[in-house]
């Protein structure tokens, strides 16, 4: 059984900051949904309590003093490389780039970090059976965790769901069930979760909040990682491949928690990439509860036609922004990536594109040091999928 | 550019003990194989060097003093998790069980260790080519490093090549060529290395030797890691997927130098599982050299006819042996792994099987801890690729 960790002790609203008693609040903040406007709700900690990491502790675990369970089902998650790429600095004339692979966690993507902890809760409420509302990483990853933990799991997809994720999930022997179209998964599961108390991982609202609060705190040890990496160094920007910004606001309160610590002096601007103005455009001031359409061919992983509140947060409170990388210019970074010997997922390679883009804008110079995260790997990709060229030999 | 570790100085045959100077002898040790037996070169260090090891160092580079280049082109190889299976072991009535997952590399393999050391060594010596016989990750994983390096690559593969791989191997930009059957790709790149100076990572000797001897000293930070993990706790055996062995012996030369170390007291008996009897004929008196036939359906990564000599000698010098393990036990392991989390390639699964055949023999007992190694993950699979069942609603 898995037991909360002493030092966690309440939630409260990211956007209200209301506090709420430990327990589960999976559609975010209730006075806020209340009032129409879907939140996050994050976990409070002791803050008189030491902070300690055990560098012999290999993977997440090694925060387990800021993580709502100090254990959890691990299959190994956490601790992903970060890549030293001068030859790509050097060609866009950024100081350093790195690329962070959350493509070798053990489902290959970053939603292992979330999957451990939201099965942790699921067993320790009892709930059998968890869900979530994913055509891809999140659904497989969920899914291995719950096999990992003795859970139930369900993953709802659309009718359209590329193959290799669906096998990935079926092997687990969770159950796949599929929508015509993606938003109504979320009404599905809505029913499932308030009807026979299924165990979400992920949003079910529409408009959406976050996804499971207990989930999300895994992607704090993401941004962990990276202010070990960067002690004494400074890091200048984080650029993350975003739909609903569960990583992407996880990443930033595990920085901004590394630097109340004082292991970074500085937090860095987080940067958004989506495959067309969805947060961007909240930016330039509309709502963020809107629908916001356009095309993510290509870039699946990031698709959808919503925004979230934890999104528009960080990107306001760090400096960064949103920037728009389409399915073309997508191929084109995981080409060139691939070239570089790195294998993305074509939604994951959006990073290197958007890279460029911050450096002709000028947001990012010469002097900047740049992590982009690469969320999954190439093995994902059906865009990959196909006999490939070969020249055949008639070898004696 | 990399330069050899100042506590590397010369090479030595593992059959017949010859010293060489430092140099490359990719066809193993020229004396033996002039006498008509092809056998592997270890590396020799310093004896009398501190073996020093820094727990903050990440991946494979914290065993720099116990491999040829203390630098080389990185992807995030090494550090891949050990998965405790308590529910595994009390299944099957062992002590401790764990998965080791070397599927948690960068291109998904355990090659990704050998694969970084012999870019190196090419890039050292001028080289520009770097080729491999391979038709699946020792292929994909060589094009990424060799792309990471700048160096050209060249896969020699069979026809009816998996094409999950193949598009692996060609994102890199490295060029595929396919022979018409497995044995005709050693004779065409043997012609290539000799003729045109390619740089060979693998075999290309028939009978063969192990790969590149550079390449095979990554393979013993896999065991550096395994020493690591059971300080002071003791492993009973180590059970690997194996066609020529050169994760074997790697990680049975890494275990050896830990315990020479001081690491561990003791080191395990080595196992090997392969999907027909080759090792296993061997060992009962016939000739390594020979050809051996047999059913490699389902297991392919482990597939071939060949056998070689540092497989033999891990196996007598630890005092385990190899068990066959057929394409269906593989594909019944791989099931059961996916049902536990663990998504591993079928050709990695056979590690679970071998474990029931070990414990039913009475080899693996109640008190003993043992390891096995997932080579791949099942994302390589093209077993799982179809179409998956799914339930489809319609949701409101």
């Amino acid at each position: 059984m898995f037991v909360q960790n002493e030092l966690a002790r309440s939630l409260s609203c990211l956007r209200c900051g209301a506090e709420y008693e430990w327990g589960d609040y999976t559609a975010g903040c209730p006075s806020c949904l209340a009032q129409g406007f879907p939140a996050s709700l994050k976990i409070d900690y002791a803050a008189d309590a030491a902070w300690s990491v055990d560098p012999k502790v290999r993977g997440m675990r090694r925060f387990a003093d800021r993580l709502p369970y100090r254990t959890y089902p691990t299959l190994g998650e956490g601790d992903t490389p970060l890549v030293d790429l001068p030859d790509f600095a050097a060609e866009v004339e950024v100081g350093s780039l790195w690329l962070k692979n959350e493509g070798q966690n053990p489902t290959g993507s970053h939603k292992d970090r979330m999957s451990a902890l939201v099965v942790a809760r699921a067993k320790e409420i009892g709930c059998t059976t968890v869900v979530a509302a994913s055509s891809g990483n999140a659904g497989a990853s969920l899914a291995a965790y719950a096999a990992a933990a003795g859970l139930n799991c369900v993953v709802i997809t659309t009718v359209q769901m590329n193959p290799i994720w669906g096998q990935a999930v079926r092997s687990t022997g969770a159950e796949l069930v599929a929508a015509h179209d993606s938003l109504k998964r979320w009404s599905y599961m809505r029913k499932m979760v308030e009807e026979q108390g299924w165990y979400p991982a992920t949003n079910y609202l529409d408009p959406p909040t976050g996804s499971n609060p207990f989930g999300v705190q895994g992607y704090k040890t993401c941004g962990h990682e990276l202010a070990e990496s960067f002690a004494g160094a400074g890091l200048s920007a984080v650029v993350v491949p975003t739909s609903r910004g569960d990583l992407l606001w996880g990443i930033w309160q595990g920085l901004k928690e590394a630097q109340a610590a004082g292991w970074i002096q500085t937090v860095p601007r987080m940067y958004a990439v989506e495959p067309f103005g969805r947060l961007s455009r909240v930016l330039s001031g509309e709502d963020y509860r809107d629908h916001f359409s356009g095309d993510h061919a290509n870039t699946e992983s990031i698709g959808g036609t919503t925004v979230t509140y934890q999104s528009v947060h960080t990107l306001k409170e760090s400096g960064g922004r949103a920037i728009d990388v389409n399915g073309g210019e997508a191929l084109r970074g995981q080409a060139e990536l691939a070239r570089r010997g790195l294998y993305v997922e074509s939604s994951s390679a959006v990073v290197w594109e958007a890279v460029k883009k911050l450096k002709a804008s000028g947001e990012i110079g010469e002097a900047d040091r740049v992590v982009m995260i690469g969320t999954s790997n190439g093995y994902k990709d059906n865009y990959f999928a196909q006999q490939p060229e070969m020249r055949v030999i008639d070898a004696e």
